[in-house]
This record gives structure tokens, sequence and C-alpha cells, in this order.
């Protein structure tokens, strides 16, 4: 076993805390992975990854195969070394990207036949393929390809995916070859309830290291990502890590840790700060407004952010207004510096049992994603 | 007088260091600086410019008086304030800029009226515009400004721009205000001995604190701009700082150094960087060719900063073929330590009187810039 999960505390008030060991690191849970899709989070070497204070990145299993190839990566040492990054990997299985970004996808129990949104290459993703472009990587947690559709689809198209995933996410466990790599399955069902418990049930009895809740922002109002997401963690066995996927909001990990969730990633941090809106204790700020352009003030007098303790709103501004890298740069260790310091109050915050506070702290600080 | 110049050591083999104080700290010279075109190096936040080893940086005058504005600055706290660093800054006067970016350019002998590339709008600057604008900039050393012409002007013309050249530094003396910024000259003349020697002589009478030599890198042939560079160094005053600007490759860097300059700016390092154009001690090499995309050694052995200790060509193969934001911040990161490190072994020739060796290496690694 490449993987151990210790609960620290379980607190009345919603939330637990635990130790993750990896090969390549132990990690404090609930964690936050900054995404870097292409072996780099965009404009963020990993010294200042370190200083925004990650932990744990995640990479894109899809776009990381077309180019520059998992055995490049490989023979080059694997992604750690490629990326000059030592502490944990993540990688997602390729099957949502696959669902996005491919052309001409053709799904059947093999597998997923799609074309290269590069060259327009013919190419096959199946369970064994998922699993050995990941060992490759040689990352430390993989995930299982799962099968998904799209939020229109009905019950009985839902189901029949869900109950694929699972027979799937027993292929990837069969086909894994590397110790190193832990393998996570993902839990689907749409936003149906009973495929929801099902889907957790089947892939509970596989007995995987960890497990991720998939299928949500997807479009699905918050009310019932919330139902979902909440139903499903409490499905999810009991003594593993539960990761759920591609969320999300400050408010949105608050939450979810009190649902019992201990992993996440998102692109909000790091595409929001390309776009240039910042996160602050006081809520999103939009760098680019003219207001900002003789704004003397940091951009939040409480975050230890070298932009926050040296240049003012107006330097940024001017920054974003130009299009300038050194404006990315900023931004984006700013906002990681944000999320990856709220993952470390949501840890106090569970220990000291009092999670509830700090959702009302940033419900107010964000009302726009409070709202149902 | 803001600024104090002592020369350390004139080494009989070519070349002198001396120290260099400003209102924002010492430097040893010979210099090197950064190109911070608007009140950013692309890329690098000072925290990165100083780990690269920068301690002086340029900005440039007519892209922040275009934007935001140098009052705006002088609002803010001024140049260093505002962009956060601490060291000296120097600026040009935007003469340049306006004789290179600027529409419907006229030029009288009051000074220069244009139409602003960003918006149409009629602009004008006069000398004494050029020193108030630097003066809220608040910049450790200023340009005066100088009439340009091109490089076909014939020999009545250029006579001409001399001389109204110095009549601008005297107005521009003449019109300084601010305690804590040293005015520059700018020694022109053309391709014309006789000129050069007429203007560094004419300007040093106005005994300013510091001199450059301009018009250089306009196309002229390697061995005009050697012979005229070095002509013109050996008229301009003995006791203060000698600025060549806009040059240049490292072999020019440590030939500029053995004529008796002392301060250099060139957009090489940073430009070439984001262009993935890379500096080693075995010469350019350009990243982006097929054969570094498996190529797992280090950028260059020899260089200390993080990506050669950490990362390989392919993998910075892959950031730029990706066009990845960090790529250009490793680039960019490692062309300046590159170009830093060489004014630090050039200092270290001087004091050694060794530069012709060095240059002698440096015409080994970079053959095409050895050429006449």
């Amino acid at each position: 076993m490449s993987l151990t999960f210790t609960p620290l505390h379980v607190s009345p008030a919603g939330g637990r805390t635990a130790r993750l060991e990896t090969p390549h690191g132990i990690v404090d849970t609930p964690v936050f992975m900054p995404v870097g899709t292409r072996a780099s989070v965009k404009g963020m070497p990993p010294f200042l990854l370190k200083e925004a204070g990650a932990t744990f990145v995640l990479a894109n299993t899809f776009h990381l195969a077309l180019r520059p190839g998992s055995t490049r990566i490989r023979d080059l040492g694997g992604l750690h070394s490629f990326m000059a990054w030592p502490g944990p990997i993540l990688t997602d299985s390729g099957g949502f990207q696959v669902f996005s970004l491919a052309r001409l996808r053709k799904v059947d129990e093999d597998g997923i036949a799609f074309r290269s949104p590069v060259d327009g290459a013919q190419m096959f993703l199946s369970p064994e393929r998922a699993v050995a472009i990941q060992e490759d990587l040689g990352v430390d947690i993989a995930m299982a390809l799962d099968e998904l559709v799209s939020g229109t689809a009905g019950e009985r198209e839902v189901e029949a995916a869900t109950a694929r995933t699972t027979r799937w996410a027993r292929r990837c466990r069969d086909a894994q070859r590397r110790e190193g790599t832990a393998l996570f399955g993902i839990v689907q069902g749409g936003m149906s309830r009973t495929l929801r418990r099902l889907s957790a049930e089947d892939l509970g009895e596989l007995d995987l290291p960890g497990y991720a809740a998939g299928g949500f922002s997807v479009g699905e109002k918050k009310a019932v990502f919330r139902d979902m997401a909440a139903f499903t963690a409490s499905h999810m066995p009991q003594g593993k890590p539960r990761y759920l996927m591609g969320v999300g909001t400050p408010l949105d990990l608050v939450e979810a840790v009190s649902w019992g969730y201990d992993m996440f990633d998102c692109v909000l941090p790091t595409r929001n700060a390309r776009n240039g809106a910042l996160f602050t204790s006081r809520g999103v700020i939009a760098i680019k407004n003219a207001a900002h352009t003789t704004d003397a003030e940091p951009l939040d007098p409480h975050c230890p952010c070298w932009a926050c303790r040296n240049v003012s709103r107006a330097y940024l501004n001017h920054l974003f207004r130009n299009n300038d890298p050194t404006g990315l740069v900023l931004n984006t260790l700013h906002n990681l510096t944000y999320y990856l310091g709220l993952m470390g109050r949501i840890r106090d915050a569970v220990e000291q049992d009092a999670l509830p506070s700090l959702r009302a702290e940033l419900a107010e600080a964000y009302p726009d994603s409070a709202g149902a």
C-alpha cells in the first residue's frame, strides 16, 4: 500500500482532519491541490508554489498524454522530476477531458475512441491505458477512468454509465503494475441519490485506497450540488480519503469539508488570477476596474503574499492593463496564497470544532456563492 | 550631489571598476540594468530580479508617461514604491521612444510634438518636460532629452541634431528641481568622429554627474560600432560614470568595458528569453528546437539559476511549446542570471587585469557576435 490515511480529529461541528502519507511526502488534509494541467501551474515555478503554501498538485493526464506523451515523461524520470515538483502529485484519468475536449468521441465497453484535438490522430483510452499512462507519469495518486454523461442525460443513460464506471474501476485496479501509484475510484450517479449510493457502495467493495466524487460542477443548481455532494460523501468509505473533484469557491470548500471531504482541486484560483479576479478576506476584487487605477491600498491587508506586502492595487491594475506577465505571476501567487491559507484555516477550525463560524465568515465575504 | 562615483581599479589590461553611490543604494560597476519598460521587467517581480543578481533597473519614461502617467506614479509615492523595487532606477528621457514609436513627430528647437500611440492625443516633449516627468517618477538617474536622427541622415542633419542635443542638455540641467535625481547627458554625433568628440566635450562642460553614449545599435556595422563607441568613450569625462545605452551582446559588454564604459542596459536577455533564445556558457540555445524535446540535460550545468539546477531542457522545451508563462518566468530568470553573473565575472576580470582572456572565452562561446 503506497498510501496511508490517518484521521486525526473528527469534529462534532463538521469536518475532519487527517494525515495523508504518500511516496512524496506527508500532507495535512483537508488539502487543496493547485491545477498544473500541462506539468506546470501557469506562471508558478515550484519554488513559488511552495511559497504560496502548496503541498500537493494536480496534473491532467489527457493533456500530458497528448504532449509531450507519458512515455517521454517516464523516460525523463517521471512527472515529479520533469516538473521539479518534489511533493505528491495526483492526475485525473483523462476521462473528463476526453468528454469535454476531444472530437468524434465514441464510447463502448472497451473504452473511449476519439480524435486528438492537437492533430486529429485517432486515439483510444481504456481503463488499462489510463492506468498505464498515469503509472508512466509515476504519480502518487491515479484516478480510475470513469464514463461521463451530459447533464441532460436520462436516468437510464446515467445508470448505464454509472455501472460501467464501476466495471472500469475494477479493470483499472486489475491493470495496476506500479507499487508507488495509488488508485482512486470515482463515484458517479448523476443527480440520483439511488445511483450515487449504488456507485459509492459498489466501488467501495473494490477496496481502493481512496475515492472521489465526480460529475459535479456540470451546470447543476447550487442547492442540488450541495444535496448530492453531501449525500455522496456520506456513502463513501469512512476510513479512506474522500476527494471532491473540481470544486470550488471558498465557501464550497468549507461546506464540502463539513460534509466529510478531504481533498479538492479547482482551476478557480489560478484561472481567476489570470482574469484579474482576486480573492480577498472581503470577497473578490476585479483588479481591472477603473477604481483601482489610483488605489494606493494593498490588495488585501491580511494576506501574507509578496504582492499584498509590497505593491498597491494601482500597480496590480497597471500590470493587468498592460497584460504584463508579472501581473499574472503576482495574481496567481496571491490567489493560491489565499486558497492554501484558507485550507489552513479550515484545518484549524475543524480541530477547534469551529467550522460553522468560518462558514459564516465566508458566506459574508462571498455572498454571491452563498445563494441557493 | 545625489550621486557619487568612486573608481576602484583602472586595469592596464582594459576596463575599470568603481562604486556608484545612489539615493537607493550602492552599486558595483560595471553594471548591467535589466529593462523594466512599464515599471516591470516582464515576468520578474522584484524578488526574482534580486535572485537573478540585479542591483539597478531601467524603466522607460515614454511608456510610463503615457500610462499610467508620471503624476499618478508620483502621487502613489514614486516609481520605486510603485514597482516595489528598492534599488536604484534609471529612466531614459523618452527621446528614443518618441523617435521610434510615436506618430506624426515634429521636432523644433522647443521640443518634440507627436501623437500618442495609445490614443492619438497630441503630446509635447521638451527638455524641461522630460526632466519634470523623470523627477515625478523620482528616479535616481534621469537622462537628458536628446534629438535622434535616422541612420541615413546626412552630415549636416547629424551636426544640427548633435548641437541641439547639447542645448537641450543645458536646458535639462537648468530645469532640475529635485535633489535626489541626477541628470546624465547623452553624447551623440552619429558615425562622425568629429561630431562625437565635439558632443562629448561640449556636454562635458555642463559638468553633469554622468554621461551616456547614445545613437548606437541603429543598424550600423559591427566594426563601425566598435570604432565609434570606443572613440566616444575616450572623450567622455574620466571621473564620471560612462553609460553605453542599449548595448548589447555578452561579447559587446566585455569589449565596451575594455573601452571604459561602466553602465549598460539592453532588452536582449529579457526579450530573447521570451523568444526562447537562452544564453549559456557555450553560446545561445534555441530551446524550441526539436532536439531539445527529449534532452534530459540542464540548460547550462554551470548556471546557478533555479531552472538550471532543477529542470531539463526537455521541460523548458515543453513549456515553450505550450506558451506557458512558467517558461517565460524561468527563461527570463535564467537569461538575467547569465547576464548579471557575466557582469560579476567582468568586474572580477578587471580587478585581476584579465579582461582579454574573458573576451577570448566569450568570442569562442558567441562566434556570431564576434564578427566584424
